[in-house]
Parts: structure tokens; sequence; C-alpha cells
């Protein structure tokens, strides 16, 4: 399996993932590169292409075996390995992740949440009793978290995410406007940048008048 | 301005937009292509390509006026308008997305949150009653909001996305996991799929390993 497989292709990964699971829950066991584009609104050799980065997984005129295949896919992103996760940030934003992110089934076990306010020591978040931040290092020194969920404003953003890397985080998902890429970050960064996605829409809203 | 700019080019806007912003605010007048470029981690030569697409906004040799090619830039996503949003679902992901984002600074204003909920119903998220659902073709028939943000589970997304478009909404922006683009649905849809990018950074650090 080749390490330089294009982040287009990764990226499209998930939602091969999520198609899959979806078909394997309806009880379908074969499904043919046609009928899983026509599907998703892509073509079969784009599928097939695709496929292709990681060594293929059907057999010719056969089609794929969907629980095979979602397993397969499954193998690649990492899912099964349930790294750990903590959550920078306890206002609206990270409580939501919190409650509404399904992180087991997708290769994280959340095991802390931390904010730099006094006031929301304590206070519970699903199962987590937020955590005040001064305890972040002795936390991680121990317990070695994965990735951080960074929900803080963009100015703390940068100073807690190089703290982060310091203490050996391997990943950010990225709430903040805080630009790892721009600060020459060389760890993995998956952005989500809310608000430009917003805007996006705000322009193509604007163009279809 | 040409009408056919890729959609690559435009998702780069909002992340401009950004920047210009924070320049501006720091007081800054006037910035080359290449200090732009080397504050964003991109080369001038893209900076100016994807100006170009739009007319391009700078002379020769002088670089681009900050505040100018801020208020362009606002002007061609069409921040200035501020159409309507109504939020679907008041969950914890509906109810944080009022709260965190700024809708007003992206183009748009919120004038309503609905949940199929009847406990709901009446509840303030921010400054808005939830409104039940049963409401929504009143609501739309008089107000006509432009937008919905859905924030509902996958197997209602389809229903009330549909019931939205009828209704003459003009985008989704879309936080279910319901595909639009494999339906056939032709107005704008902005999908966030948090889980598809979790599970990306969950692939890019098994891969640093």
């Amino acid at each position: 399996m080749s390490k330089n497989i294009s982040i287009s292709v990764i990226k499209r990964l998930p939602r091969y993932y999520r198609f899959l699971e979806r078909l394997k829950a309806a009880g379908l066991v074969r499904i043919s590169s046609s009928e899983l584009a026509s599907k998703m609104g892509l073509t079969a050799s784009q599928i097939r292409q695709d496929f292709n980065c990681f060594g293929g997984f059907g057999q010719q005129g056969y089609g794929y075996n969907i629980e095979q295949l979602h397993k397969e896919i499954g193998t690649i992103l990492g899912v099964g390995n349930l790294r750990k996760a903590i959550i920078i940030g306890a206002g609206n934003l990270g409580r939501a992740l919190a409650a509404h992110v399904r992180f087991e089934s997708k290769g994280f076990s959340l095991i802390g949440i931390f904010d730099k306010k006094e006031s929301m020591a304590g206070q519970l978040v699903g199962n987590f009793p937020v955590r005040h931040i001064d305890g972040l290092d002795e936390f991680c020194r121990g317990l070695h978290p994965d990735i951080a969920v960074l929900c803080v404003p963009e100015d703390q953003a940068g100073i807690v995410g190089k703290q982060l890397i310091r203490l050996g985080i391997k990943g950010i998902w990225n709430f903040s406007h805080f630009d790892f890429a721009a600060e020459g970050i060389s760890i993995p960064v998956e952005n989500v940048h809310l608000g430009d996605s917003l805007m996006t829409l705000c322009y193509r809203v604007n163009r279809e008048d």
C-alpha cells in the first residue's frame, strides 16, 4: 500500500465508509462500482481509481463485498485504534461537540475536556467534569492524549496549540480560526472553519439569483 | 467579472477575507502579494492568480490597498446582503451554532430556530424562542428565509430538506449526513461533515506514527 496517497482521495474515504455502513445496515452483500457510483453521485471509474490507490478491493465482474470493503476502508482510516482525544474549550461549541460527535465510531475515545474558566471546573459535560486548563500538563504527561479538539478563540488557539504539541499531541481538530499552516506547524491539523463554509454558501446563494 | 470561477478559488476567498480583516484591524494600509503570501503560507503567484479571476485588485509595484481589497472580496462574497437564515434542529449542535456562529459577519441574519420536539417549543436559544416544526410552512411563506442550517438526524434531513426547497429556500448549510448531491438536489448545499473531518484526522494521525 502506497504511503503517498493524495489528500483528495483520503478525504473521500470517510464518505465511502459512511455509504458502505448504510448498505451493510440495509442487509446488502455485494455492490458493483457502477451501482455504488450512482448511489453516491460519482462515476464508476472514479470509484475504481480511488480504490486502486489502496490496491483495489474488487474482483472484475463480481463487484465488491460490502462488509469486507467497509472493514478494509475502516482499517485504512484506522478507526479501530481508538486513540485518545481531549477537547480544549467547554463553551457552546466544545460542549456540543462532546455531546454530538460519535468519537468512538471515528477512531477516537474522548477522555477529557478543559477550560480556562475557573467557574466551569467540575461542571459535567456528558460524563466528564470540566478540568481547569492549569491541569493540562499533568493530565497529558499521565494519559498521553493523541489529539486535541480546539474550541477556543483564535487569540488563545496558537498558545494552547503550541503547548499541546510540546506535550506530545499528534494531531489537532481545529475549530478556531488560528492558522496553524501559516505558522509552519507540522503535525496533522484538520481545520473546520465554520465561518468560511458559511461565507462560501453566501457566495453561492448570491450567485444563483 | 466572470461567472465561471472555480469552486476552489471561491473556497479560498473567505480565508483571504479573514486575513485582510486582521491586517486592517492591526492598522496596516498596504500589502504586497509576496508579504500576504508569506503570512498565509501561499505563494505570491497563487494569490495573484486567484485575484486575477476577479479582475485583479492591485497595481503593479504598489501592492494591495488592504481596506479596499477586504471590501471588494466582501462584495464578491455578498456578505453585506444579510440574507435570512433559519436553523432546523435545536439539539446540542443547533443551539451551539446559534450561539457560536457570527451569522451577521458572514452575510446572514438568523431569524428563527425550529425543532420537532413539542417540549422544546418556546425555549429560548439566544434571543429566539424555539418554534415547532409544524409552523415551518407558515413561517417561510411569511418571512421567506433564504437559507436553512440543517442540524437534524440523517433520516429526517432529506424530508425536511425537500420541504424547505418546496418552500423556496435557496441554500442549505448541511450538518446532517444526508447526501443532497447523491439525491440530485440542485440548490447550493454546503456540507459540514464533522465525522468525515474527524476520520480524515484519524487517518493522518495513524499514518504519522
